[in-house]
């Protein structure tokens, strides 16, 4: 192990001490302050949804406080969502960099790691980037409407466990309720002693909204943007449909890990001018599920290089790094990780 | 319309066209830039529930993707809770400042007003304060658990119309699904015109789960503070209880209109050093359901006074600023508000 992390080290470029516990090599009190011109949030998109017939109730708010009469009648505002951007008082990125979470979690994937480290929107911030994090809808403080009146089906909870095999982080069998017991791939570079606090920022999901959250999306990006999107999972198709629906707005795509793509029908020529960088961890020969899923994705890069487009990818155990987990943004390199995303963007002119 | 508002501007001790448009008064581009240590967000409190026996189903993760097969029994880390804290290089607060937001809303109430404004969060961030920024259980990024295996009950969707009249924009039956149409109190200083934009920040609440929320809240006490509490509407109750639990952490609690109290047999004298500031609006005449409130704060302020303890009432009106809804910190006037709040810190000496 202690050799293994040697070798991963001089393939980072970093000292092994500083592999096992990379956040002593940014400590945040070292770090020159922030220079913020603003810290703030929005919600964008949805609509207005009536229900009548249903009957009255009383509930009493706050323990001490008189019942008060609750109509579930009326107009409901829906489909929304949240972001909350902080803006620099001199950005060196062209436009603000969008950060948007995979299924089943919320724009606090990109804040600080489940195990305490600055995440990538303090990552972004510091390379100059204005940094907006979103809540897709239904997720987060985008809110979630009444189901089944306006949301189709139920919400889906994800287990403690089930991320365990999904995300690439040990096989599924390795997974155990006591922290003690769970096998996690021997070289994996998620903060495994972190799993329990990682499972608090799960929240529930439904697999029947996505058009209302697309729709939310392209509000989002028809508000905030020129933009760059860095997208996680789940949050790729969303993504690259996003920028299909304005390319002249989206100035590029990071796609980590991306779980889906548009159609294989989808004329991927409106893309030809929005650059796509797809980024894999590793683990995908323990995955069937996960090599299915990049061959798709792969499939639509192809799409856009055929069409004259750009879509690089970043494969990190090519390039030497292994162990990432599906979550990159919070393994133990995150912050090597984002580095090169951000030569990449250094490389493609998007910043100043 | 035009004279009231130059009377309260008076009262207010600025000039007429900046109490129309408040915004103007401190453009944020304007102002130096903030010196900001670190962004960042935890979760703290919660624990491990299991469930079995309920049936396995496939479910298509997002489009193009292969059917997974969910297993909804497992274990879930459920009732923790979310916080988002924005530190200082150089903080002249002696303490963090947490801000704990109401029933139905999550910690967007302190951020960016809904009509665009900065937020309490922007203005105590800009007097020096670590500010952090909190969703309780089952709030926004805190997440929510199955119902009713896990939290008992359903959960309640406010209605766009319902806050109209319980945080006294406007009479109850003032409302319409027409914005053109709404009747508000002629003189209220909610920024009407943005009242979609404000149901916007709803999320669903359970009215069953306050031993949960309060136990999260403690946790939070414990792990972030000593620490100055802003807490406004429903959470009151939770803040009161939260320092009675650790008066020697809390160094003090600003409740912004609260909705409820420890119960009337509640020994008080465990915050004789704990400095509370009640703060008030205006329209109580207009609701017999906020007078009835209203006296059991003022009672439970009495007791804390009666125990030795400070327990200040900011009433707005009583002070010659009038038009104020229940939601002060979105109010037209909410700068004016925060810095009669700032003042009560200052002289509490709660500042460097």
């Amino acid at each position: 192990m202690k050799h293994h992390l040697a070798v991963l080290a001089l393939a980072l470029g970093i000292g092994a001490a500083q592999a096992q516990t990379p956040s002593t090599a940014t400590p945040p009190t070292s770090a020159p302050p922030l220079q913020v011109r603003e810290i703030g949030s929005l919600h964008v998109g949805g609509r207005v949804r009536a229900l009548d017939g249903m009957p009255v109730r009383e509930m009493v708010p706050s323990p001490g406080a008189p019942p008060i009469r609750v109509d579930p009648n009326g107009e409901f505002m829906v489909e929304g969502m949240y972001a909350q951007y902080v803006k620099l008082a001199a950005p060196r990125a062209r436009q603000p960099l969008l950060l948007w979470h995979g299924g089943g979690l919320t724009g606090v994937t990109w804040e600080t790691t489940p195990d305490g480290r600055p995440g990538w929107q303090m990552y972004f911030l510091r390379q100059g980037h204005d940094v907006y994090v979103s809540d897709a809808v239904e997720r987060g403080r985008a809110g979630w409407a009444r189901f089944p009146e306006i949301f189709a089906g139920e919400p889906v909870f994800r287990t403690m466990g089930e991320g365990w095999g999904l995300f690439r982080v040990g096989p599924q069998e390795g997974w155990s309720r006591d922290p003690a017991r769970r096998k996690a791939f021997p070289d994996t570079l998620f903060p495994v002693a972190a799993w329990d606090a990682f499972a608090r920022q799960s929240v529930p999901r439904w697999s029947t909204t996505d058009s209302q959250i697309q729709a939310a999306y392209n509000d989002y990006v028809e508000k905030v943007c020129p933009c760059v999107i860095v997208v996680h999972s789940q949050g790729g198709n969303f993504a690259f449909n996003a920028a299909l629906a304005a390319p002249g707005k989206v100035r590029a795509v990071i796609a980590i890990e991306p779980s889906g793509t548009p159609s294989a029908m989808t004329d991927a020529s409106p893309l030809k001018d929005v650059p796509h960088l797809i980024v894999w961890g590793d683990h995908f020969g323990d995955s069937p599920f996960w090599q299915r899923i990049r061959g798709n994705v792969e499939r639509w890069a192809g799409a856009i290089r055929d069409a004259g487009g750009t879509a690089d990818i970043l494969d990190l155990p090519a390039e030497g790094v292994r162990g990432n987990s599906h979550m990159l943004m919070m393994d133990r390199n995150s912050d090597e990780v984002a580095a090169r995303i951000q030569g990449w963007m250094e490389r493609r002119g998007l910043m100043r």
